[in-house]
């Protein structure tokens, strides 16, 4: 089958479309016909963390397809159903952290950039029938991030008011319609215009230039809840937005990983930092219903073809992406 | 009545004895005749925050002693009671933040440096019988902190793993007997080979030395929790000994406000950092219950004459204290 993986080099170099073989499920497992897989900024990280030296790896973690082959023991599923892949491998319960045999798919398992995947049948449930298999493809990882990041972790109640800095990525684009749906008030930020004007589309209540003053575009209010997937480049702007007592939720860096911490005045504000990453079995189902019951559809940026996986990595890479990329697999 | 005011210049030179009217008490005050009073690191932060052309303040914020004077429409107590003061101002339920309107007890209000203080009736509790008045006068404010930072923050339980960066200090010192109290196995850290020797003696599990390798001396071994109050000079050490998912509490930076922190890091270890200070009049309450079932005794540094301020102040500056640093007032 075609797929796409990583080998031999460090960074895009490593990339390029291979035949792969197609393995049969074994016990407890089913195999997937993919339609559509959904690219995150995980595929990305992917590329320097895996050797060089190591085999060849399919990459991509989301995916959307049919059941195609069901291994040994396996009930309640059939042939042809239609199915989304819930990523996370090994982590089953809401808990505070994932057992130490967390993994994800994409590496170091084969992931989703490819005809077929075989994966635990506990980690497929059935499309949801409202999204097109272009949203049920793209949707898994980055949803159940920001579900685990603003229910879990930040305990968003209605009435709260949430600021999500850097408007535009995929998870980004899950919080918004996420914390609208459960009665906050939505803050975002963006260096670009046209992500601005299409935030407030999309319903955020305010859109900050994220290079300006962020204090004097809010007339000096403070928020509830930040959501910081960013990092570096618009941490300390985060703190200082938050309300004494108010939380921020960690789970990206994609523009710089060290920051400068203030803890004196961290203490003083009783504020509260917590880190999340992914999330579990239950929070993907219970994303999945909440999806459903807000009518939330994922916003999709582009649709490439498998072969043009260079351009999709490249979008990503230059954060030019409003909403999810992904790959139509079976045309 | 003579007390120890801060006033004309910033630091130590501000400090001088000097007499102070005594004043009567207002609807709902009481009036105390100190016997004890007890020296806070606040109390050296006073000295640089208080202006030189604001007016003399009377310093301090623990103190124990016996109703003098009671103001109109106060019931049930009487002249002659045995009292400790509880020194948060206007902050009465837990919650996760004090109230806009509450204060500290020695700036800006007067403080308990001095023959008497006026407060209102809900800051004074019985005196606990089984302590001294030493003992008693240099609980509150340090024991407050200790106990939130420990149970309504780090939620601290049965069998957890509990590092104390810095033990010597007032709150240490307390967070080292109530999270043994508690159930936990309770690590703590010092450069002073003294200090480790009486930390050992007085439970803890293990003392490390805060210039080592913490990882080396515990071989390895994570933490469920740290309560940090050192701030810059062990906030990454600290860091660097959490579990997968466990808890910082913040409520000190005795050695530096400024840390950096690798977001990262901090996301995909699931990691909580929470900033607290003093507490609620609910949790002063819960916590002299808790010494008291707990039979926990204050460990008393020294006491010194109310004349003898400098030398007190400037033992806590230079960090040679082990344990609570009073005055005896009426000596």
């Amino acid at each position: 089958m075609r797929a796409i993986v990583h080998e031999g080099k460090n960074g895009f170099e490593g990339l390029r479309m291979k035949e792969m073989e197609v393995r049969e499920p074994a016990a407890g497992e089913v195999r997937i016909r993919l339609k559509v897989a959904g690219l995150n900024h995980r595929d990305l990280l992917i590329l320097d963390r895996h050797q060089p030296t190591d085999p060849a790896v399919i990459v991509g973690s989301d995916g959307a397809g049919c059941i195609d082959a069901i291994g040994p023991g396996v009930q309640g599923i059939h042939i042809g159903d239609e199915v989304i892949v819930n990523p996370g491998l090994g982590w089953s319960k809401k808990s505070d952290v994932p057992p130490a045999s967390f993994g994800i798919l994409g590496f170091p398992s084969h992931g989703t950039f490819a005809e077929m995947v075989v994966v635990p049948v506990e980690n497929v449930l059935p499309k949801p029938s409202a999204l097109t298999w272009e949203e049920a493809g793209v949707l898994s990882l980055a949803a159940l991030t920001a579900y685990r990041a603003l229910f879990t972790r930040a305990n968003v109640q209605p009435g709260m008011k949430v600021l999500i800095p850097g408007i535009g990525g995929g998870a980004a684009l899950f919080l918004l319609p996420f914390a609208k749906a459960a009665g906050a008030t939505v803050y975002v930020t963006s260096r670009s215009k046209e992500k601005s004007r299409r935030a407030l589309e999309l319903g955020a209540d305010k859109a900050l230039d994220s290079d300006g003053d962020w204090g004097a575009q809010l007339d000096g209010e403070k928020v509830d809840v930040v959501i910081e997937s960013i990092g570096a480049a618009t941490f300390q702007k985060s703190l200082d937005r938050l309300r004494t007592g108010g939380t921020i939720v960690t789970f990206g860096a994609s523009a710089g990983d060290v920051v400068q911490l203030n803890v004196r005045d961290f203490f003083y504000g009783h504020h509260n930092l917590l880190g999340t990453t992914m999330g579990s079995a239950e929070e993907h189902r219970e994303m999945l219903a909440f999806i459903e019951r807000h009518r939330i559809r994922p916003v999709v940026d582009r649709i490439y073809g498998l072969g043009e996986y260079l351009d999709a990595f490249r979008r990503m890479d230059q954060a030019e992406q409003f909403g999810k990329i992904g790959f139509r697999i079976d045309g």
